[in-house]
């Protein structure tokens, strides 16, 4: 797990590099094509824990919820960085981004909250191993807080 | 490895349960949506995986060879089956679906071509684990003939 985290921070990390080596294939209309769909992905699964932990409107399957915390996991650790060229806070993918250029102007506060969702998102598939539903349900919402981190500084309405 | 393999195969033979769960929350169009999604990120690993193993067109490192892996193996294992509602062959989620009526005619075919995409990811995450380089491209061509086969019968033009 903590290589795995690890793996994750660096990936981000190295995401300047990323970026060089699969610009010559991804345009920027793919690349965000690309992360609305990681982040379409992630939600979908956020509720799949949601109904199961917190609202309780599906029966909680623990198979289930870790198999959600894998996918989010996933997405946390899949390098986005490399999805966010500059220039990519213009243009359309599925739809037009919402991404504010404020993104490319404060990189710190970027590698601040993209560690804070790796950390928390790794840390909500641990829990998930373990079964305990009020643990997960706690992780769940310090996760919810790593996405709104993001969306508060960097996404538009 | 073998038991999130279980889980995997187990959530997608529930998917019927799975789909009586969720239908209420997600609409035929966002079904479409976000397996439209899942398939964009898994794809986007796929094409990670491919230029650092098979193109050489990216230096080769392994902690995103496995991250990559992991993405496929979560979106193989997360219970896409849910996003398949009786009627989704019919309907736009980011773009009009492409699935053909014969998904819902051939549940054995289907469930096939899950379990085969299912058993290939996790092998690929399994391989990618060891850094093998030739090991990773033979099972990244498991993987592809696997999402080929559901494809070949499923997928319109």
């Amino acid at each position: 797990m903590k290589k795995q985290l690890l793996s994750g921070l660096s990936a981000f990390v190295l995401s300047g590099a990323i970026i060089a080596t699969t610009q010559a294939s991804l345009s920027n209309e793919d690349q965000i094509k690309t992360r609305q769909s990681a982040y379409q992905f992630a939600a979908w699964n956020m509720g799949k824990i949601k109904a199961q932990v917190i609202d309780g409107t599906v029966e909680f399957n623990q198979a289930q919820v870790q198999a959600a915390a894998n996918a989010i996991a996933a997405v946390a650790n899949s390098g986005m960085g490399a999805l966010y060229a500059p220039g990519t806070d213009k243009g359309t993918g599925w739809k037009k981004t919402r991404l504010k250029s404020e993104f490319f102007e404060q990189p710190e506060r970027v590698r601040e909250v993209a560690i804070g969702f790796m950390t928390a998102a790794n840390e909500l598939q641990k829990v998930a191993e373990t079964g305990d539903k009020d643990a997960i349900a706690r992780q769940f919402g310090t996760v919810g807080q790593s996405c709104k981190a993001c969306h508060d500084d960097f996404r538009g309405r």
